[in-house]
C-alpha cells in the first residue's frame, strides 16, 4: 500500500513536470526540437560503450529470467544497432516541423478568414516492452510533434533504456530544451503503468506497445485516450483470379522476409479454383522455406501440412508459422477475415479490379494492400521517416503513427470587426 | 435491479442492430444517402402538424416540471422551426459525401502507390439534452458520412424526438437503407446512458451535448471513446492596441446576439491602459443594454457593475451576465484565460500583429479568433454546412464537428508484385 502510494505521487510529479515542459515545447522553434535530436544523437553514439555496458546488465537480467532467444536478441544493443537509433535519430530530426503547419484555410461571405493549423497534443505516455531503440524512437517523434513524453520502458530494457534516455536528456539540455520534456519512469514496478492509464489531468493519450497483457490491461483500466496498437493478425487473399508469379513473391515475402513483425502474413486465404494448381506450390514453398503450415481439411491434403486447431485461426504467430484455408469466393474471403482480423493489415493477390474494390470497399483494416507485401506495413516504407508503431484503432490516428499523427490542431480565425447577424 | 437488467439487454439489442446497420452504411452509395435526407424532410414537413402535437406534450411536461423560460423556448416546435429543421437535412443532404473520398495519395520508391481514404466511424452514441432539432441533426450527419448512430435525447424532448426520428426513419425506408441506421432509444431511464458509455462493443465514439452533469457523467463512466464536448468558457480580450470601434461591435455581438449558446462570450478582459477610455464605454454599454457586469476591484468603480465573486470566474452563464477584469498585459491576460476557459473559443481584439500572434501561439483553444465575434463558433458559419457541436477535446474532432469529423480512414496501397527488401 505504502509503495503504490509513493509511486503514486512520484508519477503525479512526473506528471506536473511533463506538463510544465508541453508548455514551453507547444511554442519552441522548429529549430530547437531538430538541434535537441542531433545533439542526442551525438551524445548516444559518444556514449556507446557505456549504452553497451548498461545493456549487458539487462542481457544478464533476461538470461536469469529465462528470456526466449528472440527476446534476448531483440533486446541486445551493439555498436551497429547503435549507429541504427542514432540514424534514426538523425532522420526524425530531418523531418518537417509538423507544428504550426496550416492544414486548410478559406475564406467566409461574413469576411472571416480561417485557418486549420497544427498544435502538438500535449502529454504523451507511452508504454512499450523490452525493445529498448523505441525509448529513442518515441522520444524522438514525441519532441518532434512538440509534446512531452512519459516513457515506461519494459523491465528487461530498464538499464539499456536509460542510457538511451540520458542521451536523450543531453541534446535537450543542448539546445536549452527543458530535460522533463522526455521523461523515463524510474522503477520496474507495474504499479506505474496502471498510474499512467489514469492520470488523465497530465496525459493527453497512451501509445501501449506490447502483446495481450498490455493490450488487456490498458482495455481493462485506461481512463486517459488511447491509441489502440493491436496485434497484427494479417491475411493474405490469393484471388481466382491472382497473377500466380506475383502470388507467390509475395505471400514467401510476407511470411518468411521476418516473422517477428506485426506486418507478417498469419493467415493465407486461397481462392478454391486456385487450391489443385497456385495454391498447391505456393504451400509447398513455404513447407520448403521452413514454415510450418496449419491447414484446413483442404489443405492437409497437401503433404507436409498440419491440421490447423480452432485457435490458430485470428491469431498472431510471430513465428514461421502460417494458419492456412480455402474458401470458395471472394464474399467468403472478405466476412472470414472480417471475423478474425485485428484491423491492422490485409492483402489481396489478384488482377480482377472489380474483387480488389470490393475488398477495398467491404475491409476496415487500417492497411489494405493488393498485390504487394504485407510486410510494407510500416512507417518508413510509406515515407512518414519514422513510427511509434501501426494504431489499429479508428480515432486520430490510424496505420503507421509519425510525429504527423501525434498532433492536434485548431482554428485561427481573423476578421476586420466582423460581428454575426 | 431488473429494469436496469431489461435497459441492458435492450441496448444491447439496439446495438447490434446499429453494428448490422453500419456495414451497409459504410458501402452504401452517396446518392442513397441523399435521398435518404431528402424523403426525410419531405416526410418530417408532411407530419409537421403530428410532430407539433407531440411536441405539446413535452412542453406539458415541461411546464409541470417546472422548466424555465428559456429551455421551454428551447423545447418548443412550431412550423417555422420544423421548416428549419427540414432545411437542415437537405442542406446535409446537398454536401459533399465524404465517404471514399482521397486525403492524400502518393508514390514510394519500392513501387508502391499509397491512398488515405475517408472510412465511416462505425457506429455513433449520442447523448444530448433538451432540443429536439439535436434528432435531425445529429441523425443526419452521421448518416451523411456513413455511420449508424444511437440517439439518446433528453427526457424533455421525449415525444418530440420520437416524431422527429419517425421521418428519418421513413426517409431510409424510402432509400432502401437499413431503418437501424439511425436508432432512438425508447425510454426516458438515465440508465441507458450509463449503458450507451460503457457499450464498447457496440458503439465506436459518444458524443455527448449537454451540461455540466452529463460531462461529469461521461468523464466518470466511459469506456467508450468520446468528443469531448464542454461548456463554452469564451473569454474576449481587449488588448491595449484595439481599435474602439471593432471592440465595441465584437464585444456587444459575442455577449448580446445570443447569450444562450456556446460561443456567446463568458468574460471580457481588458487592458489596464483602456480602462479609462474604450473599456469603460464598452461596460457602460453592457450595462445599458441590459447585461449584468460582474467586476473585479478595477471595473468596480463603474457604477452599474456589481463585485463578482470567485464563482464568477471560469463560469459559463448562457445568460445575459459577464464576468469582467483588468489585466496588465498580453502575458497577464493569456495565463488567465488558460487557467480559467474550456478552450473553446476565445478572442482577442487587437491591431498588433505580434500580440494577435503570440496569443494564438500559446492559447490551446479549438478556436482562436482575432477582431471577430465569438459568436460565430458554429459549424454552418464554418462553412461545414451544419455541426454536430463544437468538440473540446484535442483528439480526432475538434471545434465544431460536421460529416467529415464523423469518419476515419484507411490506407490503401497497390503494388505490382511488390515485395520489401
Amino acid at each position: 500500500m505504502k509503495d503504490v502510494e509513493n509511486i503514486s505521487s512520484m508519477m503525479a510529479e512526473l506528471g506536473q513536470r511533463a506538463r510544465a515542459a508541453a508548455k514551453v515545447l507547444a511554442t519552441a522553434p522548429a529549430e530547437a526540437k531538430t538541434r535537441a535530436l542531433n545533439a542526442a544523437a551525438d551524445a548516444l553514439w559518444a556514449a556507446r560503450a557505456e549504452v553497451i555496458a548498461e545493456n549487458a546488465k539487462d542481457l544478464e537480467f533476461g538470461r536469469d529470467k529465462g528470456l526466449s532467444d528472440a527476446m534476448m536478441d531483440r533486446l541486445m544493443l551493439d555498436e551497429a544497432r547503435i549507429q541504427g537509433i542514432c540514424d534514426g535519430l538523425r532522420s526524425v530530426a530531418g523531418q518537417d516541423d509538423p507544428v504550426g503547419a496550416v492544414m486548410a484555410e478559406w475564406d467566409r461571405p461574413s469576411g472571416l478568414h480561417i485557418q486549420r493549423v497544427r498544435t502538438p497534443l500535449g502529454v504523451i505516455g507511452v508504454i512499450y516492452e523490452s525493445r529498448p531503440n523505441v525509448t529513442a524512437d518515441a522520444g524522438a517523434l514525441c519532441l518532434k510533434a512538440g509534446n512531452a513524453v512519459i516513457l515506461r520502458g519494459g523491465s528487461e530494457s530498464f538499464h539499456s533504456s536509460r542510457a538511451i534516455h540520458a542521451a536523450l536528456a543531453a541534446g535537450l539540455r543542448e539546445a536549452g530544451l527543458p530535460e522533463d520534456a522526455v521523461q523515463l519512469v524510474p522503477t520496474r514496478d507495474r504499479a506505474a503503468v496502471s498510474e499512467m492509464l489514469t492520470m488523465t489531468d497530465y496525459i493527453d493519450v497512451i501509445v501501449p506497445r506490447g502483446g495481450k497483457g498490455l493490450v488487456g490491461l490498458v482495455q481493462r483500466e485506461a481512463r486517459v485516450p488511447v491509441f489502440a496498437h493491436l496485434e497484427g493478425i494479417v491475411h493474405v487473399y490469393v484471388d481466382a483470379a491472382a497473377d500466380a508469379d506475383k502470388a507467390m513473391r509475395v505471400v514467401m515475402n510476407a511470411k518468411t522476409r521476418r516473422t517477428g513483425i506485426c506486418g507478417a502474413a498469419e493467415c493465407l486465404l486461397i481462392h478454391r479454383d486456385q487450391l489443385a494448381g497456385l495454391g498447391t506450390e505456393i504451400v509447398k514453398a513455404l513447407l520448403a522455406a521452413g514454415v510450418e503450415v496449419r491447414g484446413d481439411a483442404a489443405i492437409q491434403e497437401i503433404e507436409g501440412v498440419v491440421p490447423a486447431t480452432d485457435a490458430d485461426w485470428g491469431t498472431e504467430f510471430l513465428d514461421s508459422i502460417i494458419a492456412a484455408r480455402v474458401v470458395d469466393d471472394l464474399d467468403e474471403a472478405i466476412t472470414y477475415i472480417s471475423d478474425h482480423h485485428s484491423q491492422h493489415t490485409d492483402c489481396i493477390i489478384t488482377e480482377d479490379d472489380g474483387a480488389a474494390a470490393e475488398f477495398f470497399a467491404r475491409l476496415d483494416s487500417a492497411i489494405l494492400m493488393r498485390n504487394a507485401s504485407t510486410q510494407f506495413a510500416d512507417g518508413g516504407e510509406f515515407g512518414m521517416g519514422a513510427e511509434i508503431g501501426i494504431a489499429t484503432g479508428k480515432m486520430h490516428a490510424r496505420g503507421p503513427v509519425g510525429a504527423e499523427q501525434l498532433t492536434s490542431f485548431k482554428y485561427l480565425v481573423v476578421g476586420d470587426g466582423a460581428i454575426r447577424k
